[in-house]
Parts: structure tokens; sequence; C-alpha cells
């Protein structure tokens, strides 16, 4: 099994990138491909030991920034590592694809060189999503920022497949995040979505609301994607500016400042709780092959562990068992 | 100026309600009308001193609960506590209303009594959002889960005179929360209102995005009732949980234990700047008087805060400003 890496996609690219591939490579045991400018790549791999590893280079002479347009970007440099690691899959020469680069233009190469499963309508990104009890899975977390009822009934299925083969997560408990528990609650999109979801297989507990979901009383979070957007970057921030705050106040204080030194190791372990890099990519589900999308902050570990991800997302044929459930 | 306030409604009426009544009638110098049940609240006053309080009874026989479907609980119980005070208001006889019980029952009995300002096609919730360098304001917060580009530049308005009429806030920013800083990005409904809101008289200073939400990089947040909603129970979602992880962490730790009784000030301290009760309730801006709506677990210093909004926004002519505004 081959997995292509967009070497040059991410806030850290080549570095990290290729970092995190020879890790995985390592712990793994698994082929990695890695797609970009041949030169750098070779200059990251010269400074770690990679003998033995399978690593392979397939050269790519562009690269997309992350700022650039998706459709655009992805139209016009045919010869991204990108582009170019979307078409090893689609070529076969590859089983799956990873980039921490443009998410758009990820989406868009993906999207457009796999294709979607037959009866999808919308693929949808799956990303992990920590909470107190364990780990869950948001989705759609921004690739559909407008969706109908049944998109979201899809989300679901799909959804569900990937806790449960990616995460080992028997019968995934599905919620759909609303604004009350009533099934009367929420907006057009959610109250139509609510009363399909009820007639589906999926183990659908209702909704959720915003309060609920760090609690893990769900295991797969269903929203549209800009709800979903939304909800990851707010969690986001609500996190870091309450870390900040902890930190001034304790800067503020001798006593305080004291205690703040001996509280530093359970505080990090909180960080670490809630932290992306421990789980790697989130699947663009919904394609006719593996696309995983990295955080554009990676680091190696972030990358090891999207590879990691990869692997299940595979070895489970998660593509296979999405087309069994939607046809 | 005499202000009717909700008795029977919220989680801990009616004592919490009628103490903050009292401390604020004497913080304050205000006059307020306690509606509800009569034996009830006088049990209450009879513990605390009031002599030389404004302070009336109007008797209400009913109480609407928190989970009652609020039409049909407006429309059923006339003697209820909530829409009598509404109708004080209606009647000239109250120059606003508060009530921390029932949200959409209070937004029915308000849109119902008070009626909407011409030109205002929907009203909406703005709730106070406490921001690392501040207080800003959200607004929709509920009230209106499905919107349309031309609700949102209303809410813009709104907003826009009550930060800086009741916050005194000068010029406040307005940001239009959506998933990317680009005005391409977002759905359909943020996509066109951005466009909308470019050529209103607010202060536009663009989209933004869940991770700015606590930054204060702007003064009004807008966005549709389902988001907005979202936003508020994730924001308290995620600080509940991050709170409760570092008070576990402290356990599982005799140092960290110690540590954690040296910073308990300093965590008390940034718990209180993101506390509501501390920013009382939130206005239903839009309709022709003054309605607060106050959080359901509302204690005295909640309501003693919420009145003071109340007095300020009525001081300030926060109607006639929206009036103007929009015609």
């Amino acid at each position: 099994m081959k997995i292509a890496v967009d070497a040059m996609g991410g806030d850290f690219a080549p570095v990290e990138i290729v970092r995190g591939s020879v890790d995985a490579c390592r712990e793994f045991n698994t082929e990695v491909i890695l797609v970009g400018k041949e030169e750098e790549i070779k200059q990251e791999l010269d400074k770690l030991s990679c003998q033995g590893l399978k690593l392979d280079i397939f050269p790519a002479s562009e690269a997309i920034a992350m700022d650039e347009h998706p459709a655009s970007a992805v139209k016009k440099k045919k010869d991204s590592s990108l582009v170019v690691a979307n078409n090893l899959v689609k070529k076969g020469e590859a089983a799956a694809v990873i980039s921490a680069g443009n998410t758009g233009a990820a989406m868009t190469a993906s999207l457009f060189n796999l294709g979607r499963i037959e009866g999808i309508e919308r693929p949808a990104i799956a990303t992990p999503m920590p909470n107190k009890k364990g780990m869950g899975v948001l989705l759609d977390a921004g690739a559909n920022a407008d969706c109908e009822p049944e998109n979201l009934v899809q989300f679901a299925i799909m959804g569900s497949i990937y806790a449960e083969k990616v995460f080992g997560i028997p019968n995934p408990r599905i919620g759909l995040l609303s604004i009350g528990e009533e099934e009367t609650k929420g907006n057009k999109l959610t109250i139509e979505a609510h009363q399909l979801l009820k007639s589906t297989k999926v183990n659908f507990i209702g909704n959720i609301e915003g309060r609920d979901v760090l609690k893990g009383n769900c295991d797969v979070i269903v929203c549209d994607g800009f709800v979903g957007n939304t909800v990851l970057k707010l969690a986001e921030g609500v996190s870091s500016v309450l870390m900040e705050q902890i930190k001034e106040a304790i800067k503020g204080n001798p006593i305080a400042l004291l205690a703040g030194m001996m509280l530093k190791g359970s505080l990090s372990k909180i960080k670490a709780k809630l932290d992306y890099t421990e789980y790697g990519g989130a699947p663009l589900l919904g394609l006719n092959g593996v696309s995983m999308i990295s955080h554009g902050s990676s680091n190696a570990k972030a990358i090891k562990n999207a590879i990691r991800a990869t692997i299940k997302a595979i070895n489970e044929d998660i593509v296979g068992k999405i087309k069994e459930a939607v046809n």
C-alpha cells in the first residue's frame, strides 16, 4: 500500500511533512511517495536516517500556496505537488493522498481526480473532535457551506462508518447539532434532517446543542459545513483565549506564578487532549478514494498521525463500505 | 420610570428575581413592578429590607414553565406573570419588561404585546458577549433560526446602536460571522449579507471567523439565530469543560492541588470575566418597547444587572434611535 503525500502543502512544508512521513514509514512499516520539489525533499531526507524505509520521491515542479484561489490554482497548476499526488491515486499508483496545504484546493483536486461515490451528493470533511470522554467525529467541517437535509443524512451515514471503522467505536451515536433538544427546534435544515434521520439505520440519538459538543454524549456530530467550520474555529479560539488568560493571571501574581509552574504538567496534559496533532487528518468522505486533509499548521507528529488514520481507512475499506451503505 | 419584572420566570424564581429587583431599586433608585403570585412575592420581600424603595407588586395568578410550548403557553395563560408584565408595557404603565423565564415565551409575549418597529422584519436577541479586550454584543442569539441577508443588515444596524448607547462603545466595529475572511467566503446568506453591509452606514469591518469571537477585534458580531445560539452554547460548553478538566487535573496530583489552591483567585477572576451574570440581560431589539431577556439561571446579581442595562436602554431611547435608523 502506497500513500501519496503532498510534500509542499502546509505552513511547515516540506520540512515537517517529510519528517512526519519518515516517522510513519518507520513506525507503521508503510510506503510513502513524497510528491513535490525533488531537491528540497532530498535535502530534508538527507538530514534523517531513512535506511531501509520504503520512501519514494515523485517530482512535481509547482506548489499551491495557502491563499491561492482553490479552483483556479488546481486548474492552472497541473504540475503542482497537490494535483500530481491526487493523480497518482487516480492512476492507481497510490492508495490514498494526504495534504496539509490549501484545504479548498485539496478538496477540489480530490473531487476532480477521484470523483464522487455514486449516490453521494456532497462529499464532507470528517474532522476528529476530541471530547471529555474520548474521541468523536464532526462532519461536515467546511466542505459544504449550504446543505440540504438529504446531505446531512449522508453525512450521518458516512460519519458512522468512519467512527466505527477508523476510531473503533461500536455502533456510533449520531447527534444532529441544533439549537434545542426537541425535534421541533432548529432551523428548516435541521428540523427536516431530524425527521429523515429517524428513518435511517444509523444510531441516531437526536439533537445535540453547542454545549454538548465537548461533552461526549454522542460520537458523530452532524451539521452543515458553515456551522461545522464555525464550531471548530470557535472551540479552538475559546480554548486558546482561556489558556492565554490563565497564563496572564499567573504572570501578574508571584504566588500564582509558582503555582502555575507546579501546574504546568497538568495543563500540558489538557492541551494534549485537545490537540489536533494527536489525531492527524480529516478525510474527505464520499469520494471514490481516500483523501486525507491535514491541518495547515501540521507538524511531523500530525502528519504521522494522519498517515496512521489513512492506513486504517484503506485497510478497513471505508470507500467500499460507504458505497454499500448508500446503494 | 417603572420596570415590570416577571417575578415567576427563571430557574430561581421568585427568590432570586425578587432579591435582584430589590437590589436594583436600592442601587439605581429606580421603580420596579414585581409581577406574579402576590403571596410568594410578599414572602420574599418580607425577608429583605425594602423600606423607602419604590417597589410595587402587580398580581398575576399563573406562571409559564421553562419547558412549555412558547406560543401556546402565551396564548393560553393570559394571567401569567410574563403576559401580564408585557401588558403593563403595552398599556404604558411600565417602560420596559424583564423576564428570566422561558425565552421563546418571552419573545412571543413581547412580540405580540409590544409589536415590531415599522420597517424591522425580524427582531433579534442581542446578547452581551465578553471578549479578551472587553465587551461586545452578538446578535441574533436565537430569535430567528432562518434568516435572509436583509435581516442580518438590520441586526447590524440595531446592534451598532445598542453597543454604542448601552455599552458606550463609540462607532462600534461590526463583524459578520462567516467561515473565511474574504468576502467571497461563507454560505449564501453571509456572502449576500456581506455585499449589502458594505453599503450601509455602520462601521462594517468585514467577515470574522469562529476563532475571532473572543478576540475582541470587533464590537458587534452579526449572524443568524441558529449560528448565534450555537456559538453562545458552544463557548459556554468549551469554557466549562476546560475548567472542569483543570480541576480534575489538579485533584489527581497533590502538588497540583496545592498549586490550584494558590491559583484559585486568578481562576475566579477569569470566570468572572466570562460570567453572564455580570452583564445581565439581552434585549429583544426591533420591538416597539424595551424587552429584556435574562438567562434562565439568573441569580439576583444577573437580574440587578439586567435592570441596569434596561434603565440605560430606556434613557438612551434605543427604540427611538432604531426607528430613526431604519426609516
